[in-house]
């Protein structure tokens, strides 16, 4: 740790200037730090001259929300280095390219999306995105299938599973997504106000626990592909053409369901927040019509393109056994049901909120929605095994709507 | 590598003399080779003057069986040392005691088992071991629960599955028990007169190999415990008053049900080749009530000791949920057939056979035993849910017999 130091918004500008070969000579550069993230310090530093950027991503040793009271392995900045070379690779391009990793300083350097938006932030301002289920279904299946048993030779895999394990970032999601929204925990953040429909419906819910239990072994045991581990809007970048996944220092190999589950989630309390929050008719239903539409494209795209690409790509003879592509997605999808409803749980009454739920401003439809919000999850969870195509998630959505 | 030689009955002694602090100085020296495993070479060395012996085992760069056109990380022995430690621990002596692992040599020099047998020669002889039972699912209860999820702390537990990741060995598994023996392949090695069974029977059974990838993925990719990996009747030493198990090279962390089915399912051959090959009948009807008896004991033992213990043990939150525990148990038993159902057709129809049934000396009646086998296996696999307890275990044999 001895070269490591934080940086600020003015020494990143020297950091830049003397380790990266990226701008011109002739370079003026500005700078502002621009994450959000709970994790780490996110720098734009852009040449006002030439019109060129770049991101500088610095993990900390803590979790930033938190403090050092938290403290983290900071080696988690290479392991995500690591993946987006991999993930540029399997995808062609879905993730940004990445200019320079300092191993000393936990530094990486990588292009800039200046021209795309976080997808929490577009969809909170209404936008729309035509291409977003066609692309990030391009990325689930490549970087999910690719990277399994099916297809990886299994020797190569177990080294990758090896170089990938990643003890403190996966119990975070252990504890956070798994256990403590389920119980009384110091870390939880319930609203007042939903204090007694969280007893009542989630701590009360043997049933439902139990069936969290089992998601939670699944999660922790079931090493089938290298995750992105943090698959939720805020770590997806849009714009009308494309789509850049960000953020994968989560990554791990786990349950396909995993990824695919918090992105599902996290459209559907999109949707929820659409409904309680926008206040043009014609906009709002435009709006949960475009959210409808993507949950279902983005399960039924998922379930077309794994099919198709199976049977390119399989290389397990056992894979190619009859029944057995269609055992194995079936298995994804109803875990991706159970996993949704993880995420919107945990990010009603769990430590870490979405701004789509917490910023909905009258009071009784934010309460209302988070209530809406648990239902869904519920039904997710303890019914999952009926969510095996976008038409059931539709249905879901139009049962409470 | 440079350090290396492989050990021989002559150059043994002079290796254990001036390497290993464990004979007295008068000792008189005598060895010999007996090693029958598919991988190894394994010396007795006996001080005949003070009558004290030890055991050293070293790995070969290969496959002992298949020669050195068939390749193997020699660093095993590590993992197998490393591993005997971790279970002698965690058993309080079920398996011998190390007195030393040479990381040049790759030799390991351990306790000698003088007064104990393999348990498959054991069983040929018509011996019968009154405390197995108890003893094993005491091994089997200790070394996979408290390795898991369940009990031990994740973080520790994440870095016990990198170490003890084992991918060549793995592979052997994979390809040997869930894949070879289910099709045209080969190093597949099936009697001529079984051939046209054999076909009819596996080849040609789809929704027998459809179950059987079904098990070949959770063998992959489900990290649950610290496996033996390799626990069948020639891994375990016995005698009148107890048990050690032995040779776990195999060991990584993968699904509880693959060590308790590789054991389930080489009792029930022992059972099939008792019934073949016994000719005194009153000896015959002890030997097979004897293993009838410690099959369903070993399931009913296993099922109250894992419950029992879980209990004492649990430190995870959510496992502690009502009925997880019950869910949790029921899914290792049902898996244990499927995977006993596995072993038993690979010993019958694959690389690797068991002298159990191989060496049945009238014809007829080994390929009927053969037959049987491979009946029954199927069995277990295809409706494993259906084998819960000892009494189902039984009740399948008497369906046979």
């Amino acid at each position: 740790m001895s070269k490591y130091y934080e940086l600020d918004e003015k020494t990143v500008i020297d950091y830049i200037t003397n380790k990266v070969d990226f701008f011109a000579k002739d370079a003026v550069l500005e700078t502002e730090e621009i994450g959000d993230g709970n994790l780490n310090l996110v720098f734009r530093i852009k040449d006002i001259k030439n019109n060129t950027s770049v991101i500088a991503k610095q993990a900390l040793p803590y979790v930033r929300v938190a403090g050092e009271a938290w403290p983290l392995d900071i080696k988690r900045g290479e392991i995500e280095s690591k993946i987006l070379e991999i993930e540029y690779k399997l995808t062609g391009g879905l993730v940004p390219k990445i200019i320079k990793y300092d191993l000393d300083m936990y530094v990486m350097v990588m292009e800039d999306l200046s021209d795309y938006i976080i997808m929490r932030y577009g969809l909170l301002e209404h936008n729309i995105y035509p291409k977003f289920a066609d692309q990030i279904t391009d990325f689930l299946v490549k970087t999910l299938l690719l990277t399994s048993d099916v297809v990886m030779n299994h020797l190569e895999k177990k080294e990758y599973v090896k170089d990938f394990i990643n003890p403190e970032l996966c119990e975070i999601t252990e504890d956070l997504v798994y256990t403590e929204p389920f119980g009384i925990y110091d870390r939880n953040n319930v609203e007042e106000d939903l204090k007694e429909f969280t007893e009542k419906n989630i701590y009360a819910d043997t049933k439902l626990k139990l069936e969290v239990a089992k998601l939670k072994f699944d999660f922790m045991n079931n090493a089938q592909s290298l995750l992105h581990g943090d698959l939720h809007t805020g770590s997806i970048f849009v714009n009308q053409e494309s789509t850049m996944v960000i953020d994968p220092e989560f990554a791990f190999f786990g349950p396909m369901a995993y990824d695919v589950g918090a992105l599902v989630a996290n459209l559907l309390m999109a949707y929820i927040s659409a409904d309680a929050w926008i206040e043009d008719k014609e906009v709002k239903e435009k709006q949960k019509e475009y959210l409808l539409k993507t949950t279902g494209e983005v399960i039924d795209l998922f379930n077309e393109k794994f099919l198709k690409t199976w049977d390119e790509v399989v290389t397990d003879d056992m894979a190619k056994v009859e029944g057995f592509k269609e055992h194995y997605l079936e298995d994804v999808l109803i875990n991706t049901a159970g996993v949704s409803g993880c995420e919107m749980i945990r990010r009603t009454v769990g430590f870490a909120h979405v701004k789509d739920l917490d910023a909905i401003p009258n009071n009784d439809k934010r309460i209302d929605a988070k209530k809406t919000n648990i239902l869904m999850a519920k039904d997710l969870i303890k019914n999952r095994a009926a969510f095996t195509s976008g038409e059931e998630y539709i249905n879901l959505i139009k049962k409470y709507f």
